[in-house]
């Protein structure tokens, strides 16, 4: 029997949080679909929020991901910019954790060691993996949607080899 | 017709998360219940957030405010503790936000003025009036239960005299 999982990456955010759904099954990788949840700046922050959260459910819903994979939160020296994302980041995370499924987290070095071999890989770099793992016609847009499925092949590819490694929430 | 009110106020957090629900009926106010929704350090951080969600819901269900008012997020220099205060935040304003009610966020500052008639009274200060507006037997505890009452008084308060004010989020 050869090991499967679907990953739900998500690059969290406000005004935009990008998701990614990759198939592996052995040591073959398929991508499902990627993207970005947005809202709207003049919405109200709380609807804002809302609809994040109710986005995040609604890809569980429609690709029933076996694993959930978070990028970490980068630490910005700005808290005004910082403060509403990790907001963000909350409402999918609670998303997340009320699916019942694993749920794990990366830093951003984690992830491009995993997709390209080098942790200090640029973004383009990262990219370009992501299109060629998965055999993407072209790169992955926008960035955050990149992000994302660059998370979901890091859990998926280390998933299968160092399960031990994986930090839980 | 007296015009009459349930607030729910919420002094947001992580570890620990104030609450306080007070009636206005006419110029009268009742408290109806306070306290803290606390989650432990050592369980994972989406649970924490998943905990604090369903207790704002527990509230929600149990007191039927009529409006919620939350206290604003004061901005941390430090980062690293304001960010997980913020997704405890975006749980409990997504909780608020689901339940259709008026929302308001007041500053320390206002609602120090709205209590105390002094934007700048201290901690202790407040309390004391807290106390007194309510008719409470002792001080109320702990710190983060006074502040949430504090800014429920705040909506309260306010609200009989210049709804106009209401900053809606």
């Amino acid at each position: 029997m050869i090991a499967s999982m679907r990953v739900l990456g998500i690059d969290p955010g406000l005004a935009t949080m990008g998701y990614g759904v990759v198939d592996a099954v052995g040591s073959r990788l398929a991508v499902v679909d990627y993207g970005v949840l947005q809202t709207a700046a003049g919405l109200p922050f709380p609807r804002r929020l809302e609809l994040l959260y109710e986005g995040v459910n609604e890809l569980l819903a429609l690709h029933k991901p076996t694993h959930v994979a978070f990028e970490e939160l980068f630490f910005y020296q700005n808290t005004t910019t910082a403060l509403p994302v990790s907001a963000g980041r909350g409402v999918a995370l609670l998303a997340a954790q009320q699916s019942a499924l694993p749920l794990y987290e990366y830093t951003p070095m984690q992830i491009k060691l995993a997709v390209t071999g080098n942790g200090h890989a640029d973004k383009l770099q990262v990219q370009q993996m992501v299109q060629r793992l998965l055999n993407l016609g072209k790169l992955p847009k926008p960035d955050d949607a990149a992000d994302a499925l660059a998370v979901a092949i890091c859990l998926a590819v280390t998933g299968k080899h160092c399960l031990e490694e994986y930090r839980i929430l």
